[in-house]
């Protein structure tokens, strides 16, 4: 077998075909993905769906914590968690520059799979295509995942008192991304949250009732997700500064470099609404879950009337947090 | 409104709204995707589904008969019309270069939604990364799909007898590609057959029961798929030289270039292979639909001990057609 993948492992020939059963198959291998048609097919029962997609870039493609295989099926998964599913099926889609290592696209194929087993997800169908030296930079991965919305999660309005929860540290993936980009020589453990949120949603499956909705804040992070819930529902949050959970190395790089935490991205935390007074409830039983220690209440729902996200400071004023308004650090995710 | 992609447009703030809201819902919008959250939400009834993906690499990015739009709304949705299914929602991740006209992305888009518009198909869930100069060519497009299996297709094994179906010439988009690529200065009219293929799946509903197997020859050609099919069901297909249609323009062409049609991508053909006795009345059926006139029988399955694929050439002699073992024209879709 070659070392590096080559123009003619993406013709759709021969090479094409060893290529997806040495390494593909060899990991995702399962009995729908195992057909080889051109569509899986799979019996579905009646209900509701979610259905997401989105394509991974990151840069670079190893980094403390992950690599984009790792990314690509969390982001997708966790995107299907987050709209109340149980994720079931991804589809993966590779984009290879010629010469790309092997090996390395192994560790890969084999980080994406070991998030499939956690979260007993298959692959079920994909694509390979291989590009010319310079067409791309590297791998792209799309994935795309298909879930089944739990029949107890109906999301009523969000209404004055609702309370906000957010699953850990915030800004982890960002901060991680940024000391492998710019070679920062960091003291400390600092590794990117990218990880499957599926055991929170599922831990807290008897509060679906009182969870109004979910978010996971990836680009943009928590202040761009916080404040498209609030102008979708015409809401004003209230955030207290002091509970948000920012881990000291990502104060102190994100200091460095002149980012803001608030809106660097997440790849394995949770935003999650809920009624006034299941907050606490909410809280303590992440807190039992993986990935959940440090899962906390950040503020609450205090008007109906406009659509912004407010921060109370340590010192007790009171600020707008907007929206990213500009880039932040390209290629995140 | 900015008249080029730039890096902001795809870090997940205001400007990736604004683009989202300028060129994708206005295209592609429909109460999914209008919804706006991290999966599409939408009712299944019980049944079957197909689901595929694939990603979108072709350059040039537009050609004659097509772009690179075109091609990746029909890619997947003949990817689950040939699995026998009702293509239903699709999902879109661009990747875009910094830099990129946004009236291209405009026309890539009206060209996507067109296919969806024929074949009653709603994108509903999608992503935008966009970066750097120089680390992607252009624009990459992955499609995935979902669709619901007919009721009546369930393929029996293919046996000896059966008859093999091509639903018009082979080889043109391929060829079309080269001839841009290449800047040939070539005489005649001929274009990309990048096409959707639902109506003829419609058009022969009632022939599903006699309907053995479906394929769109796309990277490999006929050639490559029709091995695909013999080896998996370890049959031997014997085709008719004379009855595959080619177009005049794709003999020149392919001559002049050392291309052989049999390996070039279709992007709009279906095969089809149908229970012994049925492949007149489905080949006259499809002569009537759109795409379909030139649909012809152009061979037969022959022996069921070996996976092989041989022609009857002109003269009357007999060889071997193998599947593509080399790179024939890399970034074709």
């Amino acid at each position: 077998m070659c070392k590096t993948i080559q123009l003619r492992h993406g013709d759709g020939g021969i090479h094409t075909s060893k290529l997806i059963n040495d390494i593909f198959y060899r990991y995702f291998g399962n009995p729908i993905l195992l057909k080889g048609r051109d569509s899986a097919i799979f019996e579905m029962s009646k209900g509701r769906l979610a259905y997401s997609t989105d394509s991974f870039v990151v840069k670079p493609i190893f980094f403390k914590g992950g690599n984009i295989g790792k990314l690509a099926a969390c982001g997708t998964i966790n995107d299907l968690t987050v709209s109340g599913a149980k994720p079931l099926y991804l589809s993966a889609g590779f984009i290879i520059e010629e010469g790309f290592d092997i090996g390395q696209l192994e560790r890969i194929v084999s980080s994406m799979q070991e998030v499939c087993s956690k979260t007993n997800t298959l692959v079920v169908t994909g694509d390979t295509k291989v590009l010319d030296r310079g067409s791309v930079d590297g791998i792209f991965i799309n994935t795309s995942g298909i879930g089944s919305i739990y029949d107890n999660y109906n999301p009523d309005p969000i209404g004055i008192g609702d309370e906000i929860i957010i699953t850990g540290g915030i800004g982890e993936h960002g901060t991680a991304i940024a000391i492998r980009r710019y070679d920062l020589n960091i003291q400390g453990n600092i590794k990117s949250d990218c990880d499957s949120l599926t055991n929170i949603l599922v831990g807290i499956k008897k509060f679906l009732p009182h969870v109004k909705m979910m978010r996971d804040p990836t680009r943009g992070g928590m202040a761009t997700s916080l404040n498209e819930i609030a102008e979708e529902q015409g809401i004003e949050i209230l955030l207290e500064e002091d509970s948000i959970p920012i881990a000291d190395e990502v104060k102190g790089v994100t200091e460095i470099l002149g980012l803001d935490p608030y809106y660097l991205a997440c790849e394995g935390r949770m935003i999650l609404i809920s009624e006034k007074g299941y907050g606490e409830k909410i809280v303590k039983t992440i807190n039992k879950l993986e990935n959940g220690k440090d899962a906390v209440l950040i503020g609450r729902v205090v008007d109906k009337s406009k659509g912004i996200v407010c921060l109370r400071t340590t010192i007790g004023g009171k600020r707008r947090l907007y929206a990213l308004s500009n880039s932040m650090l390209p290629r995140i995710c």
